[in-house]
Protein backbone atom coordinates (compact mmCIF):
# COMPACT_ATOMS: atom_id res chain seq x y z
CA UNK A 1 0.00 0.00 0.00
CA UNK A 2 2.59 2.41 -0.84
CA UNK A 3 0.72 6.34 -0.77
CA UNK A 4 3.04 8.65 -2.74
CA UNK A 5 2.38 12.30 -2.12
CA UNK A 6 4.18 14.87 -4.47
CA UNK A 7 3.51 18.31 -3.29
CA UNK A 8 4.98 21.37 -5.49
CA UNK A 9 5.36 24.89 -6.41
CA UNK A 10 3.53 25.90 -9.84
CA UNK A 11 1.17 23.50 -12.27
CA UNK A 12 1.56 20.79 -14.18
CA UNK A 13 0.41 19.97 -17.29
CA UNK A 14 -1.91 16.64 -17.39
CA UNK A 15 0.52 14.84 -19.85
CA UNK A 16 3.02 15.40 -16.85
CA UNK A 17 0.99 14.70 -14.26
CA UNK A 18 0.46 11.35 -16.16
CA UNK A 19 3.77 10.66 -17.06
CA UNK A 20 4.24 11.05 -13.27
CA UNK A 21 2.08 8.66 -11.86
CA UNK A 22 3.41 5.98 -14.59
CA UNK A 23 7.38 6.76 -13.15
CA UNK A 24 6.63 6.50 -9.86
CA UNK A 25 4.57 3.45 -9.77
CA UNK A 26 6.63 1.32 -12.24
CA UNK A 27 9.97 2.50 -9.44
CA UNK A 28 7.72 1.04 -6.37
CA UNK A 29 7.09 -2.16 -9.03
CA UNK A 30 10.41 -2.75 -10.08
CA UNK A 31 12.35 -1.68 -6.90
CA UNK A 32 9.69 -2.13 -4.28
CA UNK A 33 8.07 -5.44 -5.57
CA UNK A 34 5.15 -3.76 -4.73
CA UNK A 35 2.28 -4.99 -6.73
CA UNK A 36 1.06 -1.63 -8.96
CA UNK A 37 -2.60 -1.75 -8.06
CA UNK A 38 -2.01 -0.79 -4.92
CA UNK A 39 0.16 2.55 -5.35
CA UNK A 40 -1.47 5.72 -5.19
CA UNK A 41 -0.10 9.04 -5.92
CA UNK A 42 -1.68 11.94 -5.02
CA UNK A 43 -0.10 15.52 -6.78
CA UNK A 44 -0.94 18.59 -4.92
CA UNK A 45 -0.02 21.79 -6.93
CA UNK A 46 0.75 24.74 -5.03
CA UNK A 47 1.70 28.67 -5.36
CA UNK A 48 5.11 29.75 -5.17
CA UNK A 49 4.91 32.27 -2.42
CA UNK A 50 3.73 29.76 -0.25
CA UNK A 51 6.95 27.96 0.04
CA UNK A 52 10.03 28.88 1.71
CA UNK A 53 13.49 28.08 1.77
CA UNK A 54 16.43 28.84 4.09
CA UNK A 55 14.38 32.01 5.26
CA UNK A 56 13.27 33.25 2.02
CA UNK A 57 10.42 33.11 0.05
CA UNK A 58 11.23 30.66 -3.42
CA UNK A 59 9.90 33.06 -5.46
CA UNK A 60 12.29 35.75 -4.40
CA UNK A 61 15.64 32.99 -4.37
CA UNK B 1 -4.90 15.15 20.45
CA UNK B 2 -6.13 12.88 17.33
CA UNK B 3 -5.65 14.87 14.18
CA UNK B 4 -7.45 13.36 11.04
CA UNK B 5 -6.77 14.36 7.87
CA UNK B 6 -9.14 13.42 4.97
CA UNK B 7 -8.01 13.80 0.99
CA UNK B 8 -10.55 13.38 -1.17
CA UNK B 9 -11.19 13.17 -5.03
CA UNK B 10 -13.69 15.68 -5.59
CA UNK B 11 -16.10 18.04 -3.78
CA UNK B 12 -18.68 17.53 -0.48
CA UNK B 13 -21.65 19.48 0.14
CA UNK B 14 -21.29 21.25 3.43
CA UNK B 15 -24.22 18.81 5.01
CA UNK B 16 -21.78 16.17 4.19
CA UNK B 17 -18.28 17.61 5.81
CA UNK B 18 -20.46 18.20 8.73
CA UNK B 19 -21.75 14.56 8.86
CA UNK B 20 -18.49 13.27 8.62
CA UNK B 21 -16.96 15.78 11.29
CA UNK B 22 -19.31 14.37 13.73
CA UNK B 23 -18.90 10.68 12.79
CA UNK B 24 -15.23 10.57 12.59
CA UNK B 25 -15.00 12.51 16.00
CA UNK B 26 -17.65 10.08 17.82
CA UNK B 27 -15.64 6.95 16.57
CA UNK B 28 -12.47 8.36 18.23
CA UNK B 29 -14.59 9.23 21.41
CA UNK B 30 -16.19 5.45 21.60
CA UNK B 31 -13.42 3.86 20.39
CA UNK B 32 -10.14 5.35 21.50
CA UNK B 33 -11.52 7.07 24.49
CA UNK B 34 -10.54 10.67 23.01
CA UNK B 35 -12.41 13.35 24.44
CA UNK B 36 -13.92 15.20 22.20
CA UNK B 37 -12.64 18.58 22.57
CA UNK B 38 -9.41 16.99 21.27
CA UNK B 39 -10.52 15.90 18.16
CA UNK B 40 -9.76 17.93 14.92
CA UNK B 41 -10.76 17.02 11.66
CA UNK B 42 -9.65 18.75 8.25
CA UNK B 43 -11.15 18.07 4.63
CA UNK B 44 -8.59 18.62 1.68
CA UNK B 45 -10.91 18.10 -1.53
CA UNK B 46 -8.86 17.65 -4.48
CA UNK B 47 -9.16 17.24 -8.30
CA UNK B 48 -9.55 13.56 -9.79
CA UNK B 49 -7.11 14.44 -12.04
CA UNK B 50 -4.19 14.60 -9.45
CA UNK B 51 -5.17 11.17 -8.80
CA UNK B 52 -3.27 8.07 -10.11
CA UNK B 53 -3.98 4.39 -9.14
CA UNK B 54 -2.15 1.17 -10.14
CA UNK B 55 -0.44 3.11 -12.79
CA UNK B 56 -3.20 5.03 -14.14
CA UNK B 57 -4.78 8.14 -13.58
CA UNK B 58 -7.94 8.05 -11.54
CA UNK B 59 -10.25 9.86 -14.00
CA UNK B 60 -9.43 7.28 -17.04
CA UNK B 61 -10.00 4.23 -14.77
CA UNK C 1 -10.07 7.59 -3.40
CA UNK C 2 -10.35 8.95 0.00
CA UNK C 3 -7.28 9.00 2.08
CA UNK C 4 -7.89 9.25 5.64
CA UNK C 5 -4.63 9.58 7.69
CA UNK C 6 -5.01 9.61 11.52
CA UNK C 7 -2.60 10.85 13.73
CA UNK C 8 -2.35 10.49 17.03
CA UNK C 9 -1.03 10.87 20.70
CA UNK C 10 -0.45 7.33 22.33
CA UNK C 11 -1.03 3.58 21.39
CA UNK C 12 -3.86 1.88 20.01
CA UNK C 13 -4.55 -1.56 20.71
CA UNK C 14 -4.75 -3.92 17.67
CA UNK C 15 -9.02 -4.11 18.30
CA UNK C 16 -9.30 -0.23 18.11
CA UNK C 17 -7.35 -0.11 15.23
CA UNK C 18 -9.79 -2.62 13.38
CA UNK C 19 -12.91 -0.95 14.63
CA UNK C 20 -11.82 2.62 13.89
CA UNK C 21 -10.89 1.21 10.17
CA UNK C 22 -14.03 -0.14 10.02
CA UNK C 23 -16.08 2.97 11.41
CA UNK C 24 -14.10 5.67 9.17
CA UNK C 25 -14.92 3.39 6.18
CA UNK C 26 -18.73 3.02 6.57
CA UNK C 27 -18.88 6.72 7.21
CA UNK C 28 -17.05 7.62 3.95
CA UNK C 29 -19.36 4.68 1.54
CA UNK C 30 -22.72 5.98 3.89
CA UNK C 31 -22.42 10.13 3.64
CA UNK C 32 -19.69 10.37 1.04
CA UNK C 33 -21.17 7.70 -1.46
CA UNK C 34 -17.59 5.80 -1.98
CA UNK C 35 -16.96 2.23 -2.32
CA UNK C 36 -15.50 1.17 0.26
CA UNK C 37 -12.78 -0.35 -1.83
CA UNK C 38 -11.58 2.86 -2.30
CA UNK C 39 -11.32 4.19 0.92
CA UNK C 40 -7.81 4.03 2.39
CA UNK C 41 -6.73 4.60 6.34
CA UNK C 42 -3.52 5.07 8.26
CA UNK C 43 -2.54 5.29 11.64
CA UNK C 44 -0.11 6.99 12.81
CA UNK C 45 0.69 6.50 16.99
CA UNK C 46 3.32 9.33 18.17
CA UNK C 47 4.87 9.78 21.48
CA UNK C 48 2.88 12.79 23.73
CA UNK C 49 5.73 14.21 24.18
CA UNK C 50 6.40 15.33 20.42
CA UNK C 51 2.68 17.51 20.45
CA UNK C 52 2.61 21.06 21.04
CA UNK C 53 -1.16 22.88 22.22
CA UNK C 54 -1.44 26.17 23.03
CA UNK C 55 2.38 26.35 23.25
CA UNK C 56 2.10 23.81 26.26
CA UNK C 57 3.86 20.40 25.66
CA UNK C 58 0.96 17.87 25.55
CA UNK C 59 2.29 15.79 28.31
CA UNK C 60 2.09 18.86 30.41
CA UNK C 61 -1.09 20.39 30.09
CA UNK D 1 16.57 19.35 6.00
CA UNK D 2 13.62 20.10 8.33
CA UNK D 3 10.60 20.45 6.56
CA UNK D 4 7.73 22.27 8.28
CA UNK D 5 4.21 22.32 6.25
CA UNK D 6 1.45 25.27 7.91
CA UNK D 7 -2.14 24.18 7.27
CA UNK D 8 -4.40 27.04 8.33
CA UNK D 9 -8.21 28.08 7.99
CA UNK D 10 -8.19 31.59 6.26
CA UNK D 11 -5.69 33.25 4.05
CA UNK D 12 -2.52 34.89 4.64
CA UNK D 13 -1.21 38.38 3.36
CA UNK D 14 1.88 38.12 1.51
CA UNK D 15 3.68 39.93 4.66
CA UNK D 16 2.91 37.69 6.85
CA UNK D 17 3.60 34.57 4.86
CA UNK D 18 7.48 36.27 4.69
CA UNK D 19 7.39 36.79 8.43
CA UNK D 20 6.10 33.08 9.47
CA UNK D 21 8.94 31.97 7.18
CA UNK D 22 11.50 33.95 8.66
CA UNK D 23 10.58 33.21 12.16
CA UNK D 24 10.24 29.64 11.92
CA UNK D 25 13.46 29.03 10.12
CA UNK D 26 15.02 31.38 12.24
CA UNK D 27 13.49 28.81 15.23
CA UNK D 28 15.05 25.83 13.71
CA UNK D 29 18.58 27.26 13.27
CA UNK D 30 18.80 28.53 16.57
CA UNK D 31 17.04 25.75 18.76
CA UNK D 32 17.59 22.95 16.50
CA UNK D 33 20.97 24.05 15.34
CA UNK D 34 20.18 23.17 11.86
CA UNK D 35 21.26 24.89 8.85
CA UNK D 36 19.29 27.71 7.98
CA UNK D 37 19.50 26.35 3.95
CA UNK D 38 18.17 23.35 4.71
CA UNK D 39 14.99 25.00 5.95
CA UNK D 40 12.30 24.62 4.09
CA UNK D 41 8.45 25.67 5.06
CA UNK D 42 5.23 25.24 3.16
CA UNK D 43 1.58 27.20 3.86
CA UNK D 44 -1.67 25.46 3.25
CA UNK D 45 -4.27 28.29 3.08
CA UNK D 46 -7.54 26.27 3.39
CA UNK D 47 -11.43 27.06 3.69
CA UNK D 48 -12.73 27.46 7.30
CA UNK D 49 -15.55 25.31 6.70
CA UNK D 50 -13.11 22.37 6.02
CA UNK D 51 -12.51 21.84 9.53
CA UNK D 52 -14.02 20.17 12.28
CA UNK D 53 -12.96 20.85 16.19
CA UNK D 54 -15.00 18.70 18.51
CA UNK D 55 -17.26 17.58 16.56
CA UNK D 56 -18.65 20.79 15.36
CA UNK D 57 -17.88 22.70 12.21
CA UNK D 58 -15.23 25.15 13.04
CA UNK D 59 -17.36 28.25 11.28
CA UNK D 60 -20.00 27.78 13.71
CA UNK D 61 -18.27 27.49 16.78
CA UNK E 1 10.47 22.49 -4.79
CA UNK E 2 9.09 19.28 -5.48
CA UNK E 3 8.68 17.47 -1.92
CA UNK E 4 7.63 13.48 -1.99
CA UNK E 5 6.56 12.16 0.72
CA UNK E 6 6.37 8.41 0.42
CA UNK E 7 4.29 6.17 3.05
CA UNK E 8 4.52 2.60 2.86
CA UNK E 9 3.53 -0.62 4.98
CA UNK E 10 6.62 -2.76 5.87
CA UNK E 11 10.57 -1.93 5.34
CA UNK E 12 12.68 -1.15 2.77
CA UNK E 13 16.51 -2.07 2.55
CA UNK E 14 19.17 0.76 2.01
CA UNK E 15 19.46 0.14 -1.62
CA UNK E 16 15.78 0.02 -2.23
CA UNK E 17 15.52 3.54 -0.47
CA UNK E 18 18.49 4.66 -2.63
CA UNK E 19 17.20 3.65 -6.05
CA UNK E 20 13.28 5.00 -5.26
CA UNK E 21 15.53 8.09 -4.33
CA UNK E 22 17.36 7.99 -7.67
CA UNK E 23 14.03 7.54 -9.64
CA UNK E 24 11.77 10.17 -8.43
CA UNK E 25 14.74 12.61 -8.46
CA UNK E 26 15.33 11.83 -12.14
CA UNK E 27 11.17 12.16 -12.85
CA UNK E 28 11.11 15.37 -11.19
CA UNK E 29 13.96 16.60 -13.41
CA UNK E 30 13.06 14.84 -16.62
CA UNK E 31 9.28 14.87 -16.53
CA UNK E 32 8.24 18.28 -14.97
CA UNK E 33 11.95 20.09 -15.21
CA UNK E 34 12.69 20.85 -12.09
CA UNK E 35 15.91 21.32 -11.22
CA UNK E 36 17.32 17.48 -9.27
CA UNK E 37 19.30 20.19 -6.24
CA UNK E 38 15.05 21.15 -5.50
CA UNK E 39 13.80 17.60 -5.20
CA UNK E 40 13.47 16.40 -1.76
CA UNK E 41 11.95 13.03 -0.94
CA UNK E 42 11.07 11.41 2.15
CA UNK E 43 10.37 7.81 2.84
CA UNK E 44 7.94 6.78 5.66
CA UNK E 45 7.92 3.24 6.79
CA UNK E 46 5.30 1.79 8.89
CA UNK E 47 3.68 -1.14 10.85
CA UNK E 48 1.14 -3.17 8.00
CA UNK E 49 -1.79 -3.17 11.17
CA UNK E 50 -1.59 0.78 11.06
CA UNK E 51 -3.50 0.49 7.55
CA UNK E 52 -6.56 -0.33 6.20
CA UNK E 53 -8.28 -0.82 3.15
CA UNK E 54 -11.69 -1.46 2.06
CA UNK E 55 -12.99 -1.40 5.60
CA UNK E 56 -10.46 -4.21 6.27
CA UNK E 57 -6.75 -4.48 8.01
CA UNK E 58 -4.15 -5.06 5.71
CA UNK E 59 -2.51 -7.68 6.74
CA UNK E 60 -5.73 -9.54 7.07
CA UNK E 61 -6.40 -8.53 3.66
CA UNK F 1 -6.50 26.24 13.89
CA UNK F 2 -2.56 26.51 12.26
CA UNK F 3 -1.61 22.60 12.35
CA UNK F 4 1.83 22.78 12.42
CA UNK F 5 3.91 19.52 10.94
CA UNK F 6 7.70 19.54 11.68
CA UNK F 7 9.41 16.42 10.12
CA UNK F 8 13.07 16.16 10.72
CA UNK F 9 16.28 13.81 10.23
CA UNK F 10 17.38 13.11 13.38
CA UNK F 11 15.85 13.59 17.07
CA UNK F 12 15.51 16.50 19.36
CA UNK F 13 15.43 16.84 23.08
CA UNK F 14 12.74 17.56 25.15
CA UNK F 15 14.02 20.52 25.76
CA UNK F 16 14.63 21.91 21.94
CA UNK F 17 11.16 20.45 21.13
CA UNK F 18 9.30 22.56 23.86
CA UNK F 19 11.27 25.76 22.75
CA UNK F 20 10.57 25.25 18.99
CA UNK F 21 6.56 24.52 20.40
CA UNK F 22 6.86 27.82 22.40
CA UNK F 23 8.35 29.87 19.27
CA UNK F 24 6.17 28.34 16.87
CA UNK F 25 2.86 29.66 18.89
CA UNK F 26 4.21 32.92 19.68
CA UNK F 27 4.71 33.26 15.55
CA UNK F 28 1.25 31.71 14.78
CA UNK F 29 -0.32 34.68 17.44
CA UNK F 30 2.01 37.59 16.82
CA UNK F 31 1.72 37.80 12.90
CA UNK F 32 -0.76 35.46 11.84
CA UNK F 33 -3.29 37.09 15.18
CA UNK F 34 -4.33 33.27 16.13
CA UNK F 35 -5.47 32.39 18.99
CA UNK F 36 -2.88 30.44 21.11
CA UNK F 37 -4.90 27.79 22.37
CA UNK F 38 -5.93 27.22 18.55
CA UNK F 39 -2.22 26.42 17.74
CA UNK F 40 -1.32 22.82 17.62
CA UNK F 41 2.64 21.43 17.21
CA UNK F 42 3.66 18.19 16.15
CA UNK F 43 6.82 17.26 15.46
CA UNK F 44 7.76 14.06 13.65
CA UNK F 45 11.37 12.86 14.49
CA UNK F 46 13.03 10.70 11.10
CA UNK F 47 16.29 9.00 10.45
CA UNK F 48 18.34 10.32 8.14
CA UNK F 49 18.75 7.67 6.00
CA UNK F 50 14.97 7.90 5.03
CA UNK F 51 15.59 11.33 3.19
CA UNK F 52 17.02 11.95 0.03
CA UNK F 53 18.03 15.49 -1.60
CA UNK F 54 18.81 16.12 -4.99
CA UNK F 55 18.93 12.01 -5.85
CA UNK F 56 21.83 11.45 -3.12
CA UNK F 57 20.71 10.05 0.17
CA UNK F 58 21.07 12.97 2.92
CA UNK F 59 23.47 11.09 5.15
CA UNK F 60 25.88 10.56 2.02
CA UNK F 61 26.05 14.63 1.37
Amino acid sequence: MPYIHLRLAGELSREQKKQIVEEFTATMERVANKPREYVIVNIEETKEENWGWGGAMLDEV
